[in-house]
């Protein structure tokens, strides 16, 4: 594995520690269901963030209640277990992607364009703390438990781009190729980013997003003339 | 994370079962030292095929032996312990790499022809047994011992990729770009790799690595004409 030395200044994500680590209480009032609901996703992100800077394995449910300040007995009046608890993080790491992959269809946008959006799209929820606990743990602690809901949200990302492609391929956009394998250079170096991007660098995730998306437009030849 | 679909009838990784698990005996007679060399390598790589096939903490000294046919009390003969065989896998996993960055020295090659030489090395040297143990366990279990051996390796292989897209814009050849940038962009794509190629397939790495180098040259879109 080579980790590229980080674009800008950005640092190697392995020395990342969680962001936002403490939940910050919320001031307003809100009824119980609410709160509750406040509590479960500050205790999911605590949780993202740990077993992407930790692993999954190196992560306990003590852990988890430590950083948030919370008693482990409190822990469970929200959650049953710590698999329950990467479960929960995945599907939260889906974000807005539903409704982006909705909008891929949407003939009236030029396929590269959309293709672009879907790039920002993605890079955007893979490195947020979810979508970090998504690409840096996935789902393989989840084998015993139910992960067909991820697995299909995998494979409909996958599809939609391969539509994307096939449609530009059709429509004379893009150069006759072969969709799976742009799944395959598009995807692959979009799920490095979060292995070496940092937050606090000189490039945002957008940038990271639209020079990657550059590149696969044009490629980094200058074009014969 | 997603998993692209693989390009033609590959299949993923996840079910890969280690190949040649068994070791063959050589046939020619050889002097002693040779033949340790020989059942050395043997034990490497049916070693890097199950740290590959089912992760580091899951592979034990007892299912390297079992896998072998062999005695745990022979493996230490040739061993000290597990992590001194990952450190020796992936070192043995850098190939003739050394050698392909010396020759992206030789400026009487174009650039762009010299970076597909480099990919389509790294493909290959990343895909082989050694090569799918440092992509997919990595030097992390090593972070006890010192792994400065393949760190450094791992960033001599970054450097020389900047070098030549640094190169490419100097001399005209690649348009203006961010070469660390560029790093990402092919380093993500090729570490992927390991993760859904699958050898029985029907595109070699060759293949992959081709279809690569032509998407970071050229890019899939049409040119406007």
């Amino acid at each position: 594995m080579i980790n590229p030395t980080p674009p800008a200044d950005a640092k190697l994500t392995s020395a990342v520690k969680p962001r936002e680590a403490k939940v910050t209480p919320r001031r307003r009032k809100s009824p119980i269901g609410a709160r509750h609901e406040d509590k479960l996703t500050a205790i999911l992100r605590t949780a993202a963030q740990l077993f992407a800077a930790n692993g999954y394995e190196s992560t306990s449910l003590d852990m988890i209640a430590e950083q948030l300040g919370m008693h482990k007995a409190t822990l469970y009046h929200y959650v049953d277990n710590k698999q329950s608890i990467l479960y929960q993080c995945l599907v939260k790491s889906f974000g807005n992607l539903d409704d982006v992959m909705k909008r891929m269809e949407d003939r009236s946008i030029p396929v590269l364009h959309r293709l672009r959006i879907f790039v920002q799209s993605l890079a955007a929820a893979q490195n947020n703390d979810f979508g970090r606990c998504l690409v840096l743990v996935g789902s393989r602690p989840l084998d015993m438990a139910p992960d067909s809901k991820i697995r299909e949200f995998q494979r409909r990302l996958d599809v939609t781009v391969r539509n994307l492609v096939t449609e530009g391929i059709a429509d004379g956009t893009i150069r006759p190729c072969h969709p799976p394998m742009v799944c395959a250079w598009l995807f692959g170096a979009l799920n490095w980013v979060p292995r070496w991007y940092k937050v606090t660098g000189n490039c945002s995730i957008q940038d990271v997003a639209d020079s990657f998306m550059d590149m696969l437009t044009n490629g980094i030849a200058t074009p014969h003339r």
